[in-house]
């Protein structure tokens, strides 16, 4: 298995779409825009969403399921919303589909034409909210913590695998309080749910931080994010959470009894992460090589390859395999014996590398006369010899040291890639040689903030939680500022 | 809480209606068809796709996600499927919506037409075997063993929650085979595979059996089947699994290297359980008090209610309680400790009930006292006193003991529901005084299957795999048979 694998240096971009697509992670399919995703990179979603969904649960929420269908006229109600999202969408307008009369094939049968429109849903915080509505009387059916897996779909002109598809799978949490505090604690909780998830689980640094008003979610008074950086310097946006003030609850006329004997509008929150958190992970760790992926999320996480001339030395090794990998699983850890006959060593260490199992163990009959494995570690393609009785413990070394170092150098890189700015020559010249985030004053109106996208294509990706309060003018207007916020480049 | 249920007696299907709607299971939308799968609800299909997920897996199978559209030219290839599924579903004919020049809203806009039409997949055959076109060059690519979890959409134009939606949640496991024989096992296990699952984990008996050719998926060559019986005398259709021959590969032209050096068309198997089983589950179960559910796919299996007056009661009842609630837990048993000081025990007894929690245990001031719990189980409504030192290992085996037992009644009943008839006078009578299965010998054709089922709605259900051979003439023909197949009226 030959990878030929375009560099990140001659062309990110490119590596980025051939890796997804090598590795066995997704692929584009005959529906524009929409993506197969591959038994590979579904089982590592399948990690994703395990996790997430324990921290969901251990947080107080619990699953349930809405139509995946959104009447028009609900998209109506909430003006903001709609200007956001009822644009570019999938339209159900029939029902049904008829044999053409000249036998050709099947048409649209146009008396089944339907009375209102429905929208595949882009989100669900419409229809949601309409069914809230019934669910809520009183302060005593408070809070509501509910969320979703689901597919949604947005009708995206330029579509990349996992980063923007026009279907994608996530997970949205819907959220209805008795007080203001009590759903913006909710919205904050959620996006410390996901920083812990994207930093302790992909090993993918973030900056937590609030959005402009223009960069907001369509209906939202604020949104929290969680940005991450990629190795391009470029920005993504890995998870938001928003406080949704009482906008939906107006829009779709949810009130409460309050304990106090009076009548209140419900306050929400919505939050929601992404098949996109697999490009995140992709894009973070991976190398020239392929994929890199942390221990905590990687389907397979030791493979071992024989090395043999004929069935009787593969027998031999699997002698000393075949306990090693119960051991191995009886610990928890995921364990694949290649014994393929129909591949050779090579090609098997090169498919291994590409899918970024993160220990790959290799013994022959030098091995098998010494009582070693080879082991070798993905992340810093090095190599060591172990004893047979030590393999166990340094494999358990290795998974840990692996995440916690793939974590360390990300955050490193991401560290190095804040950079200040003072002027706006600087800023330019910043975003043009170096990349990554640029901290920078910012006088807080929203002309500004366009004026600078549409000369830099750089927007204000989060005012950060811990930004401190400094004096300082604004890069573009001189206009006085009290703490700098973060600009970069984004996907 | 009064439970207000209609009796099964009385009306069976308002019974069923009410049951979901109040046991917080899911209620219908503001979408025509589309139901909302509530908390409740939704925890017990988790518990379901979990065991599956994991018998799927344990099978050597693997999850991946298909593309929700289906481009309509795809739904043409296979000759039989489009007849079965093209027609009832979901249409797409536009992608963007805009607003109205009169400000009156958002209308669909017309210059955003699709080229073609996408359909909301209703099963993913086809675009499944357009992507595996790709996969599949070589006998080396083989065998393919997906499954998906999906939702999918057929617009039934009468929709009950659960028993059939516009919309529904399904697993649909796709696989590819070198030979005919493998992809007749494949097909076989799969059945078996939801059999054990009916059987052992919802305590559903279920009959394993062969569709009729005019009963059988729209491109199958053989379904196999497992058909359940309702309380009320009528079949429910659980979980089918199809042997595809090489309809799909041939429609989509997926051929492989064999490993003589020939190229031959791949076999194929489908096979698919829904949130249906939702339906079967409440129906076999559940009495005039509500829901009966199994302890393995119970959300809580034992919740506990202190009876007390005054928080200093409930402070001496939560001593007791609380490492009671641990112990169990750490059992893996799953336990609520009900202290809402809103509700009395007399409704939450009624609410317990109604939502089938198996075991309950109450504790008042006598209890304390005497070192004891009030413990009672769901299926029978029967209470005992047990002492707090045996409590834990009695609710493991009350939960035990209510798990095989509404399997056993279950089975009992469905067994006493099967009867013989050898003239369509006795076959009519049976059907009409006491419904169930009858057991009648057939002449094999279409055409009687037809007309038997015109005059008395009855369907051939299956051809039970354990049929034995017996010499008989066909109830409508007379024409000679050589096994019963079981009829009845169905869901």
């Amino acid at each position: 298995m030959g990878k030929n694998l375009t560099s990140r240096q001659e062309d990110y971009s490119k590596w980025y779409n051939e890796l997804v697509v090598k590795a066995d992670l997704a692929e584009n399919s005959g529906v524009r825009g929409c993506m197969v995703i591959k038994p590979y990179g579904f089982a590592i979603w399948e990690k994703m969403q395990a996790e997430l969904d324990r921290m969901f649960k251990e947080t107080g929420h619990e699953n349930a399921y809405f139509p995946i269908f959104i009447p028009k006229s609900y998209l109506s109600k909430e003006a903001s919303h709609v200007e956001g999202f009822a644009k570019e969408c999938a339209v159900v307008t029939h029902y049904r589909l008829k044999n053409a009369e000249d036998g050709s094939g099947i048409v649209v049968d146009e008396s089944a034409r339907l009375e209102e429109e429905l929208i595949v849903r882009p989100t669900s915080e419409t229809i949601i909210w309409d069914t809230y509505r019934r669910w809520i009387q009183s302060y005593r059916d408070l809070p509501i913590l509910v969320n979703q897996w689901a597919n949604v779909v947005r009708w995206e002109m330029r579509t990349r695998l996992f980063l923007r598809t026009a279907e994608f799978l996530w997970q949205e949490g819907h959220t209805a309080h008795a007080t203001k505090q009590e759903a913006m604690d909710e919205a904050k909780q959620m996006m410390e749910v996901y920083a812990e998830f994207a930093e302790n689980f992909m090993g993918v640094p973030v900056i937590k931080g609030t959005k402009t008003e223009s960069e907001r979610f369509a209906g939202a008074e604020e949104t929290f994010c969680i940005e991450a950086l990629m190795q391009d310097g470029k920005a993504l946006q890995a998870g938001t959470s928003h406080f949704l003030g009482q906008n939906f609850a107006k829009a779709f006329d949810v009130k409460f009894a309050t304990k106090e004997g009076g009548q209140d509008h419900v306050w929400a929150t919505s939050w929601g992460v992404s098949t996109r958190l697999m490009g995140a992970l992709i894009m973070t760790h991976s190398d020239d090589n392929g994929l890199v992926l942390p221990p905590k999320l990687a389907p397979i996480q030791v493979v071992i390859v024989p090395i043999y001339k004929g069935l009787d030395q593969l027998d031999a090794i699997a002698e000393k395999v075949d306990p090693l990998v119960a051991t191995l699983r009886k610990e928890g850890i995921s364990v694949k014996f290649d014994k393929r006959d129909t591949h050779k060593p090579g090609f098997k260490f090169n498919e291994y590398e590409l899918k970024g199992v993160p220990v790959r163990l290799a013994i022959g009959q030098r091995d098998l006369a010494n009582g070693t494995f080879e082991v070798a570690r993905r992340d810093l393609l090095t190599k060591e010899i172990v004893p047979a009785d030590e393999v166990v413990e340094r494999i358990k070394e290795l998974l840990d040291d692996i995440q916690t170092s793939i974590f360390q150098k990300a955050l490193d890189f991401r560290n190095e890639s804040i950079t200040k700015a003072d002027t706006y020559e600087e800023f330019k010249a910043i975003l043009e040689e170096k990349g990554g985030f640029v901290s920078s004053h910012w006088d807080g109106t929203s002309e500004t903030e366009e004026r600078i996208k549409d000369e830099t294509k750089a927007t204000i990706r989060c005012i950060p939680l811990d930004a401190s309060e400094e004096e300082g003018q604004c890069i573009l207007t001189g206009a006085p500022s009290s703490k700098r916020v973060l600009f970069a480049k984004a996907y």
